[in-house]
């Protein structure tokens, strides 16, 4: 039996572990007890880890929020990506997919977790262009499946850019986080009466004109 | 010359009166100030009236805001129902009209005066009636246009009430107090495409499907 040395030396858990680690954290701290009672001792505290080493991968609590949206939104966009790219689906169908998926989405992750608000409403006003970027790149999901729903006959818009700009926005009561907790469901159209209408507006297209 | 007798007894200032100036200064401490820091003192002094003859009136601080709601929403349904209301214009352009108007109103009632928005969410959170309330009726003033289109052969939706709520949702980024103020102007469409693009839907309607 061989004897036993001195113990191996400490594996260094690799940087992008501990970053998860961080992130994962300090979403569930803002969504519990809100970004601004958060502080980033309290992340740290729960991952026994001095601040200080929070301090190493992100420099404020700000750049934390900053991250938790940005992984929040990668998850969105790589879903709606996904439903996007079906050739083998119509374009109407996948847009119909996509808008849903939005609206379950926001409903599934900011009601019932009221102090979600805090973490959007921090980044709103403090990051405006993590927002504005996220917003850019659901509409360029959505371009690319209004382009290919013209390219297929589908649709009859002019600008596909605009028509994805113009649907976007047209369903922002229905994936807003602000929007989607304060409003109740029963004064606006059904999602669905919604989705038919902008459908509606695609295939017209300038033809409507 | 007539001897002057005593003086004229006190005329006393009809109700409908104090109960204009007493909104009229509550609007104006709302945006000055904000909803939150108001108090019903603040009002009364202003106004050299005690907090008590406020309260003949208002019976808190949250009718009061009620009422200043409901006096902004009055003024507002006002200006549309006129522009509803000209048989000599095409639908089309008295509703691209209404929803330039509201925009407009909303930027300028609402951008410039960020303390407005304290009111507006005391509104949301405290008396979503109110706010309902409003929804419904400028809903029903764009249902009005979009019937009439109908008629005169220039829409072709089948139900104008269901088309009617879809515009006014589709409209919310332009309109919403918090979005108006919180969202930058240049990453979303021109308020003119989406006019344009919810128009394409009104002409299409089921003709599209």
């Amino acid at each position: 039996m061989i004897p036993a040395l001195s113990a191996p030396p400490p594996v260094e858990e690799p940087s992008s572990d501990t970053r998860f680690r961080i992130l994962a954290t300090a979403e569930r701290f803002f969504r519990e007890i809100g970004y601004q009672k958060t502080t980033v001792a309290d992340i740290a505290k729960t991952l026994r880890m001095s601040p200080a080493n929070v301090y190493r991968f992100f420099d404020s609590k700000k750049a934390i929020n900053e991250a938790v949206v940005a992984r929040i939104i990668g998850e969105v966009e790589a879903r709606i990506a996904a439903l996007a790219d079906r050739p083998s689906v119509t374009a109407e169908a996948r847009l119909r997919e996509i808008i849903v998926f939005l609206h379950r989405d926001a409903v599934e992750r900011f009601t019932g977790h009221p102090r979600m608000h805090e973490m959007v409403e921090a980044a709103m006003s403090e990051s405006w262009d993590v927002c504005r970027h996220h917003v850019d790149r659901i509409t360029a999901v959505l371009e690319r499946v209004v382009a290919d729903g013209v390219a297929r006959g589908e649709f009859a818009v002019e600008d596909p850019a605009v028509a994805a700009r113009c649907v976007h926005t047209a369903i922002v009561r229905f994936c807003h986080p602000v929007l989607v907790v304060q409003c109740p469901e029963d004064f606006v159209p059904a999602l669905d009466a919604m989705i038919a209408f902008l459908i509606g507006a695609l295939r017209a297209g300038s033809r409507a004109a």
